[in-house]
């Protein structure tokens, strides 16, 4: 039986595989550190389409398909996909998935999106309701400067504490336990639990530093995460956020430490790893639902396959708020959400 | 054990309970056939705030409370909460909830994402992963006008086949079999089976005529419903769609009568009930996913409680586009989501 723990934690007792993942990204991220780890770049952002929105939908195509073709499973044997993007009404996934007729639960936790989707995929399977699920995120700099912030023709100034948006997409193919054995590839990997995120608002309103806003929803997830599951921070080797960057990790170690747990040396944090900041001028790091969704599958997916990590707390963070929310004065509240993922024994 | 049936539906054998709803509705709704019906009404459509998106926030607060009071349970019963809007990056919803501190789950199903918040729930609830969940949506005209079409001091004009937006938020919290006999409440109804949509492009690409673009994605799901249970259409006392109007309705009919299927004397759309078309001047019906959520809250599970209806099936109804997407000339693919409700033993 699948347990309800403390806060609001599930541990699930036929932990579901991910038996495949892929990632696509753009140019910029394909010069990074983590180039060489994608199994798809473009070589410009517009991956064959006339804007970047129609760009980004492609980039969420192009991520399913290879994890499709990796688990060797047809669209048809996906019985639901958890899908979501940055952009006003989920444009990215609605026209890049639609194609593959498969039953769609449409998702927006901003940049967290790939927990949320990861969670609710593995309490789909975990449950019986299918033998596979998939999840698939994405977002595109350029569509999402056009949503969030200005057009990029207008060549507008950033501070240092604004991060870069990633180019790229993630999809991941979930499978339940009963087809343990049945399956014709390899597990990579073992959703063990989630821990499903909260809104967070410390009042920050600064859409440029969505570290600061983000940081305290990644705590208050962490804790709770630790706290349900009877756990100290060394019980994972390392613990994931999504795209705090660097100054929004600083406050999160320090969020924690008033807490009474110390995450600094396990702390790692997808939006810092996927660019060499100083060199790519990408100021506070990436973000981006692509952000953590591509770095899982590219680097942290690949560690934890070849059992050179037995167990992190990966952990999306979100910031909620639109070019609504913002004009209007309105605060920038945070949102995470944690997912425990395990080597296959 | 639960059970997968068919091309993706589910059929729960310990079927959830719907201990409570609420409904919380504007002026012009209260003007309407529904009007006595409704928990809460606006005197005007700002409720208190000074803006149309803070007002519908409000809607989301003010709707979770009233179910919350009616379910007798306090926010900290309710394990995760899925909610949603038609607003760019589900600002009503982040901020409506933030206050009530619920892990939550943000969904984005334009107008069906009451269909859709009311399935992942009940599966949630099904697999013992929550005692108790509640789903919350909201649409309002002003908020959705703005961010869809053009703000109302434009004073533009309306063709017939355009729907107006129902300013509402229906909420519903739901609980476990687990909890049964412990209810301090008698429940209204019960969730026996959900069919999740897929995404149908038809190609239509007038935003003025969204029932046009859902019909197909409707005509899709109840043929699939029909299939996967292996019922007729009489198996319902009623077919219920979210805000086809009476375009989309006559469209429907047609479609599903070319499958073999004849529903014209079973089917009942929420947006053509909520407004008196005639006096009302609401062109052809209500939409937004606040038109099927205080519709199934005001009305149709008044008359599931009162077991004048034994069983229904809920079919909200989306069309998935963004200003974004209508500009850059794509389609308006439509989605729904079919959620089979039954009155209590």
């Amino acid at each position: 039986m699948d347990q309800q723990i403390g806060s609001g934690s599930l541990c699930f007792s036929e932990a579901p595989f991910i038996v495949s993942s892929a990632s696509v990204a753009g140019k910029k991220e394909s010069e990074g550190p983590l180039g060489s780890c994608f199994d798809m770049v473009g070589a410009d952002d517009k991956f064959g389409q006339d804007t970047w929105e129609a760009a980004e939908s492609s980039l969420q195509k192009e991520a399913l398909t290879l994890a499709l073709g990796k688990a060797k499973c047809r669209a048809e044997e996906i019985r639901f996909l958890f899908a979501g993007d940055l952009l006003g009404q989920n444009i990215a996934s609605s026209f890049g998935l639609k194609s593959f007729e498969i039953p769609l639960f449409g998702l927006y936790g901003a940049c967290s999106t790939c927990g949320e989707a990861l969670s609710l995929a593995a309490m789909c399977v975990a449950a019986g309701y299918a033998d596979r699920a998939a999840a698939v995120t994405s977002s595109h700099f350029a569509s999402a400067e056009k949503q969030f912030r200005f057009p990029l023709e207008y060549a507008n100034q950033r501070p240092v504490s604004a991060t870069w948006t990633v180019t790229g997409s993630g999809a991941f193919v979930l499978a339940g336990k009963s087809l343990e054995g049945e399956l014709p590839v390899k597990p990579l990997a073992r959703i063990t639990g989630v821990t499903p995120g909260k809104i967070v608002d410390y009042g920050v309103k600064d859409s440029m530093n969505m570290g600061a806003a983000m940081a305290p929803a990644a705590c208050d997830l962490i804790a709770r995460n630790l706290q349900d599951f009877g756990r100290k921070p060394e019980d994972y080797d390392r613990i994931v956020t999504g795209d705090l960057g660097s100054v929004g990790q600083e406050i999160l170690i320090r969020l924690l430490k008033e807490k009474g747990y110390d995450i600094s040396r396990l702390h790692e944090d997808c939006g810092i790893r996927i660019y060499d900041k100083k060199a790519q001028g990408t100021g506070s790091g990436g973000s981006g639902c692509g952000c953590s969704a591509v770095t899982l599958s590219a680097y942290y997916l690949k560690l934890l396959e070849k059992k050179e990590l037995r167990r992190i707390l990966f952990v999306p963070t979100g910031a909620l708020l639109s070019p609504i929310s913002f004009n209007e004065g309105q605060s920038v509240p945070g949102i995470a959400h944690g997912v425990v993922i395990e080597a296959c024994e």
